[in-house]
């Protein structure tokens, strides 16, 4: 009997260990960068306003740069931008791209985002609030998700930027790697 | 005696489950739209600087708008608004939503906002930082709470807009609709 | 017989209590002020340009002010600023920080700060991305610390500012006591 008390006893160990496991589990998945629960890579046009092109057009700046260096200090850039799947200006649009950038240095190009994504779609409702710094220098930079809703209730994640065509000031477009780690 | 024995592992059994389902409920329980664990509706009075009501006035336009489009793209507003708990402006503040908004496309008006919630009442004392696009056209949007200070420490959730009074461009009240589903 | 099932049944039960207290102690362990797991105590120094001090200023002016009050409401600030681990602002620079503020009262001088700490040393390679009400007239004012990347994946946590030094409106100085209360 006692034999038998004790397997009980090891039993109840063993789940609690399990238990304990799953937990923990639950919490450190969280965390590990490379095991989002969602993600999506999409790209981001920006057509900005030269005076002749409103057509095409989709962000003009609001403010004049600075004086303060020769890599447009101050230029704040208001944009409503379409996203698509690949990286062609013309394929459909899947989202909006709606808030603003500024460069922000005096000795190279380098820019500060704040922007939600619109999604619209049959795949997709709701939006992503996105805010960070886009080190233009860097192969990629890491801007965070720090909410969203409809679809996307409470996520968060992080955003990795990829300049993919930068021709002039007039035209960029940049590959978003959106990858979600608290998922709905 | 093996009775009793299998009698325990049932129970055993019977209660990893419910564990399980208790710590599954913690998990969904955030993640749960219709049940946030703190909700306040607030009126925001947006009263524009036109150039002569700067005694009544809380915000002011720090950009003309752009060329892109007859909708005000461009023209960014910085407020230091009064929120109350019904629609009517000269009720007690209950709270102050300092931040910005901006227009931001060319073919119809649609806004993008970022601001702060400053509570400091005997009831509250403490902030709320929301982020997100306010799409005009749609009856109500969501926007993200994606933190807190004080009595609102580490929260987040969502606040969905509605527009209650639109006077042209010199006044507007948004209903404001908090909904937070991390509390301290 | 009964008495060994009884027992057993009692550690159950004692086993299903530890879980669930270690549990709720994994939910609380976030939510305690004074508890973060980990800190950062950094100056911030903003050095405005003047017209003149182009060689020195870390920031510039993009709107002037409006004429809402005498607190240059509506004045909007891009920065590029180093954060040093002491308050001599020719300290080697552990950090920059990148964003934006600008002054949004009428009646005193109050602002708004959206910005991102870029850390690129030894001791942490990341980025934090923070934003909230900078009520000037308090000791002490609460941020939120909204996303992180890098060596701070995912964190949320609490800025909070300190007035070290102002020099009229072209230098000033804050502490940032930044806690992190989710680490990766």
């Amino acid at each position: 009997m006692a034999h038998i008390a004790n397997k009980c006893i090891v039993f109840i160990f063993f789940s609690l260990l399990m238990v304990q496991s799953f937990s923990t589990f639950a919490q450190s998945k969280k965390l590990d960068e490379k095991k989002p629960c969602k993600r999506l890579v999409l790209y981001y046009h920006d057509i900005l306003y030269n005076g002749t092109n409103a057509a095409n057009a989709t962000s003009a700046a609001i403010t004049n740069h600075t004086k303060l260096g020769n890599f447009e200090h101050g230029m704040l850039v208001v944009f409503d931008d379409p996203m698509t799947k690949d990286n062609h200006l013309l394929s459909p649009s899947v989202a909006r791209a709606q808030g603003f950038y500024f460069y922000d240095m005096k000795t190279e190009y380098n820019a500060w985002f704040s922007y939600t994504l619109i999604f619209n779609s049959s795949e997709y409702k709701g939006t992503l609030n996105i805010m960070g710094a886009d080190m233009m220098g860097e192969e990629t930079r890491d801007l965070s998700v720090v909410g969203g809703t409809g679809d996307f209730f409470m996520t968060r994640g992080i955003v990795t930027l990829r300049t993919d065509v930068a021709q002039g000031l007039y035209y960029f477009r940049l590959e978003m790697d959106i990858k979600l780690y608290e998922c709905p």
